[in-house]
């Protein structure tokens, strides 16, 4: 069985949004303060336009959902989108702006969850849309050189032609863009098999706040001569340079897939489950999802999907193998067996057609959606280790027992250790915030873990910081951010706390 | 069968190195020029001893080795070795030496070949040799946690007991250490399967020149909070901080290994069984070697060793796959058929037991050691485009016609694209040097190739440094080293070229 792996995933589209009004940010948070940039005046925008033609300098109504985060929950006021084609029109931008220290918003599909993608106040967007070639690839190393603004999922669909998979895959692949990708240093769900972006890119390209472009767009595996400083640009949230191309290993498209959706009666069992899976197949293990019964409730009742086994197991692991070889078939089987027989797991359901794969990992994928249907959703995103990672739902759960919420529920990448922890309300509630934060980034604070595995800072979790960073740091982070971008004029107001 | 993975490879000792006397660094090197940092004095000498006591403040004749590199290339003339055993007295001490501007060589096993591990002058040596406590491993997660000091094959042992493997493989492992393999970025013999340090190192501590310690010393797979400050200091060669700790994520150990040894009558046949073999068992390659002619008759001719095959071919490879399952028994046996069957290969013999591997391995590991007795050896360490991979050989080979040589022989990692172009002479000659420098730099670059695949930059390529790296680049770096090493105590000398 041969899996077409790339169209095995669904992905969140923006139909499913909310239409309220989205507050302005800075009336959201009124402590935070514009800083003394410029404003876009005439003069500004006949240089823009004439520089990207009046197609790819956008202004007027189109700008406001550029302005606003996928979740609706911040908004910023920018009047003006720059979207250059090339590396050499983002760097006569940068350019100009560092000249007439304007400031600049970096957005690439503008999919992610911490506001990092949009303006606070009125920064100009430059958006990486336009940026959209794919410039090589390489059927024998595998590697794929494109411009940022490439959508991941046409990415996976071109190198899936040449029998290869992009190193990692996320819900928001018909969106999101390699350079946002790289930016926030996405992911995924295959983390646990190709490892992450750091291990994965060769090279970027990318465009300092000075307008100066550094070219690290190597496409070699190994390359120790000097400072790795692309590393610099991975994760760094467009706060140090636009990101304007990228060179990423991909691997062999796997030749056999297969999928099991379990079902378990506790925590501890889920973590047995996992450590026996590792001993036995860690060389083809490609995903360990965690869904709890809130989850799979909720993909039932709001989405309409039939869980594949009994409905009523405290917790269900969607387990993914995939390998050079078929084997995997029985060994799933095996492993299943063995983990029936040792009271691990209660029930199991094994897929190794493509439709069939396709419908479980829709369960998994439809929990985001299905909580969003009741209205809102507070949504954190952490790392734990294995021994506290469920612990964390059961706090948040106690904390807001009297409290009108629809689901507080957790899944996720048990396999990275990371917990997707979501509470559905049907509407924003400020007394519900406060019964979650900062208490929960203490508690992750608390057990060593990270308060962002993979969504970042951005805007939102910026004054949680310090929960997950020492003072230290953050003061080192401030000197890069002051080197390389001494006037700030990329992406401001992210990552860092404001000072008070 | 189950492979003792770690006893499979042998490592080169210091008894093979050559008796004669090294000639000083600032001798060989006579327009080095000795930067403006202070003179150890008997008030520092006093601190020290206090300090770290008289078993972990080494004076005398016992530094000798300490200032020789392994290849005996170069010498630094330090009169004092410092082993710290705690991060907090790595801190004492570099707050000491900050404040009184003594410059510092860090230093691991000192198995480097770019002359990074040693004083160029009388810099203080920091060896991180004390600092050898395995603080925890997580048998679940597989992430092991230690100080910098701790030699690789301890390490490799020790979670081989728990069923892992560290990530990476490199000859030196008997000597080198972990934190020298980070701060060198080492590759090595895994990377096709494991990936590069960037991906498998999840955290590290380090103390900065000022003495601050910066805990980055992260368990996690996933933490998007903020900069990504631990891979400033992987491969930053020393000059930013000492590493002081690590955590690294281990994969399990594969349950079976088979390999193959094959002969193959050109380099263009290599390059089509490397496709071949990708296509088909990309997911369990751990290992694609290749070995020219020269260098199989060296290892027969000066170790002794047999070579397992026909010893007449013009090309030979190594090829090592392993997995959770023996599907690749048969699978190896496939793919060299259809390979003997397409005319891509002329011969070949595989191994399944540890004993077998074992020596066909051997024969690749003795290469540089077999080079190495004919009394000197120029080593080239470049990554390439496979295309032009082995033509570098070819060029180098034409350049040295007339001049007095053994043997100019190409072997290394395929997979990753990485060649080991070596020369060997019966002594150190310039005008070979001359021959090979800058032309192997130039070539490489002009063909987007690294001059330094695996071994740095150091001393001994820092004056080669531009042809891997843009004037952007460079400055970009030396921003980067004036934040954070202001007073650049910390390993002087080393990467960046002098200034005229």
């Amino acid at each position: 069985m041969v899996l077409n792996f790339t169209n095995a995933r669904k992905f969140c589209t923006k139909s499913s949004l909310l239409k309220n009004a989205v507050q302005l940010t800075k009336d959201k948070f009124p402590n935070l303060i514009r800083g003394s940039y410029a404003t876009v005046d005439s003069k500004d925008i006949d240089y823009f336009n004439k520089l990207l033609g009046a197609n790819n300098f956008i202004t007027g109504e189109e700008v406001k959902s550029y302005n606003e985060d996928w979740l609706k929950s911040v908004s910023g006021f920018s009047k003006f989108v720059l979207k250059p084609k090339t590396t050499e029109q983002v760097s006569e931008i940068l350019k100009y702006c560092y000249k007439h220290n304007i400031a600049i918003c970096v957005q690439g599909g503008n999919t992610g969850l911490v506001g990092g993608s949009v303006p606070v106040f009125d920064e100009v967007i430059l958006s990486t849309s336009a940026m959209n070639n794919i410039i090589s690839f390489d059927k024998l190393s595998g590697v794929l050189v494109c411009q940022a603004g490439c959508v991941l999922e046409n990415l996976m669909n071109y190198v899936q032609n040449e029998g290869f998979i992009m190193p990692f895959d996320l819900g928001a692949k018909g969106t999101c863009q390699i350079g946002g990708n790289l930016a926030t240093n996405a992911g995924g769900l295959r983390l646990i098999k190709y490892g992450s972006l750091q291990g994965s890119v060769l090279g970027l390209q990318s465009v300092l706040a000075d307008g100066q472009i550094l070219n690290c767009l190597n496409t070699l595996r190994k390359d120790n001569t000097g400072y790795h400083l692309k590393h610099m640009f991975i994760g760094s949230e467009g706060t140090l340079g636009v990101i304007t191309k990228v060179a990423i290993q991909c691997p062999n498209t796997p030749k056999y897939v297969n999928v099991a959706f379990i079902g378990l009666k506790s925590f501890n069992k889920v973590l047995s489950f996992f450590s026996l899976t590792r001993k036995q197949l860690s060389g083809s293990l490609s995903s360990f999802e965690l869904m709890d019964s809130e989850a799979i409730k909720s993909v039932q009742t709001n989405i309409g999907l039939k869980c594949p086994i009994d409905d009523s197991f405290e917790f269900y692991v969607l387990l993914e193998l995939s390998a050079d070889n078929n084997f995997i078939n029985l060994a799933i089987e095996e492993l299943l067996e063995k983990a029936l027989a040792e009271e691990i797991i209660v029930d199991a359901t094994v897929a190794d057609q493509p439709s069939q794969i396709q419908n479980l990992w829709k369960i998994r994928e439809n929990i985001p959606e299905s909580l969003l249907r009741n209205g809102y959703v507070y949504k954190y995103d952490i790392t734990l280790p294995h021994e506290y990672f469920y612990e964390a739902v059961l706090e948040i759960r106690k904390r807001l027992d009297k409290l009108d919420v629809k689901a507080v529920c957790g899944y996720g990448h048990l396999g990275d250790g990371n917990l997707h922890l979501n509470v559905a309300t049907t509407e924003y509630n400020e007394k519900i915030t406060s019964a979650i934060e900062p208490y929960i980034y203490e508690w992750t604070s608390k057990y060593k873990g990270s308060i962002s595995a993979e969504h970042g800072i951005g805007l939102l979790k910026s004054k949680y910081l310090n929960y997950s960073k020492s003072n230290l740091e953050v003061e080192l982070m401030k000197k890069l951010k002051n080197t390389i971008d001494p006037k700030k004029i990329l992406n401001p107001y992210k990552i860092f706390p404001q000072d008070k």
